[in-house]
């Protein structure tokens, strides 16, 4: 038995997990990092995952992963740079000591953590990216899927893009998709043409086909005027304006990204993974979809691998 | 002599122009149509030119350009096509009749007005755009500067990158890239890192080289959570990072709308025309600032065009 939690910034999932992996418990909660007052962390965690204790054997693990291991987090466990396999996630997770035992959180994973020797060069463009809880995700849908390499996105608010070889996460990058999308929408003259909203899927396509097509540079900054031009023009109706955008920013991120990959898997709630495998089959990617529970899966896998 | 105003969203600046196309007095305010009461659009410009006209020959013409002219305007002028000459320009005024006599509004221009005969192409990607105002800064540059051709860039909320042929408008593109830095800056997670602000010269040219250096997509998107990156790894200080945005912005722009442009002609006030100057100079592309008063300029070429 383990008893997981995936303890992000705004929502909190605890997963009491059996010997085979999958969760035979689960709570859903708000109980995110913003919501946790004075960081009582431990008193929250009590009162989450308690009640399960009861029932679980006395020296039932317990695992913790998300922004929770961050800065602004309970205890900060720092990042593990790439190749980052199950065992140095396991081998570098934090502890702390709490009236529930000890209690370990799975740090992130880095990239381009250090200047390489030499420093760079004039010119050079240093690409650097971080992920604190997707980690976990990309592990348990590397389990439940089997296998030991393939390329997942993980969309969002903040989507990752992860790269995974011979069991180990070895490239990602992320794409500021979701919050770009409720910027431009609250905050810039887009949104004044959204003041009605129907999921449009000709419009979302249309989107999906021009966000594909943009070319190198900032193009994308172009095409987001040319939501305002469609609506002013007649050519996009007003409930509709919301849908392209949605399909621009989509199709950018997956023209993007997907570029060299014959085959992605989404790891996402069902509306949100209908959306992308969308735009993934536009791009003439093919698109699967990640069975639900990965955060729970990657924790037991992790939890595994601690010695 | 004639009277011009650039009557935009937030700013207005009336101009009396003299016989050489010059202005010889000047007043700017905030009257905006954002700051218009009640449509009482002929008031403000009566309270604004009237003076002028007393010692101005009862026949002076009054020409107005920008934002007035839309339908949230004034008198809605509807857009010209391309190519877009002062001629073509001046026989597309609307006009209005007021207490200071015929009062005229020079029509902005749109490209991608209507689809092409035979529709569009599977696949098919059809670029359309607006503007209003800016048409009307890029002949008085024209003028200013002489010549008939050339690439112009007039930087700002909504940035326009104009193409000019023969003295006509043949294309362009707008960029939203000032109101998405504003977006970012105060609705996005990369505000949190700048509570502080300082112009950093070495941050906003290593801004411009990510910006330059972004391939086809919406890779943008993903530049953009690296500038939260670089906070986070300690390699980019909390009161440089918003000159490292404004530069990743500006440069992505460049990038995109510079290509195939030797020289460029940037319409500007001096702290804006002095960024895209030296974001153009890592791009390897000639820039040159235009004079002062292209909007008076410009208004005066027009009106010159009246027939």
């Amino acid at each position: 038995m383990l008893i997981g939690v995936d303890w992000g910034t705004t929502r909190l999932r605890a997963y009491l997990i059996g010997a085979d992996g999958w969760p035979v418990a689960r709570k859903d909660s708000d109980d995110g990092l913003l919501n946790v007052k004075d960081g009582d962390f431990a008193g929250v965690l009590e009162r989450t995952v308690g009640p399960w204790r009861e029932d679980a054997p006395e020296d039932t693990p317990v695992l913790l992963s998300g922004m929770v291991g961050s800065r602004q987090g309970w205890v900060e466990a720092p990042y593990v740079g790439v190749p980052a396999t199950a065992e140095a996630l396991a081998a570098h997770c934090a502890t702390v000591e709490t009236p529930l035992g000890l209690v370990r959180i799975v740090p992130g994973v880095a990239i381009g953590q250090t200047v390489p020797r030499g420093g760079l060069a004039r010119g050079d463009v240093m690409r650097a990216d971080v992920m604190r809880g997707e980690e976990t995700e990309v592990m348990g849908a590397l389990e439940a899927l089997g296998g030991d390499a393939g390329t997942f996105v993980l969309p969002g608010t903040h989507s990752k893009w992860v790269t995974v070889e011979g069991g180990a996460i070895t490239d990602f990058s992320t794409y500021m998709t979701g919050e770009i999308f409720a910027a431009m929408k609250n905050h810039t003259i887009l949104g004044k043409m959204m003041s009605r909203d129907e999921a449009d899927r000709e419009a979302y396509l249309g989107g999906v086909a021009r966000g594909l097509a943009l070319g190198p540079g900032g193009e994308l900054m172009s095409a987001l005027f040319g939501v305002r031009v469609e609506g002013l023009m007649g050519r996009l109706r007003e409930a509709s304006a919301a849908s392209y955008l949605s399909g621009l920013l989509i199709g950018a991120e997956v023209g993007a990204a997907s570029r060299g990959a014959s085959s992605v898997t989404i790891v996402a709630a069902a509306a949100l993974a209908e959306r992308y495998a969308r735009a993934l089959e536009v791009a003439g990617v093919e698109a699967r979809a990640a069975p639900p529970d990965t955060a729970a899966r990657g924790l037991a896998k992790i939890a595994a691998a601690l010695s």
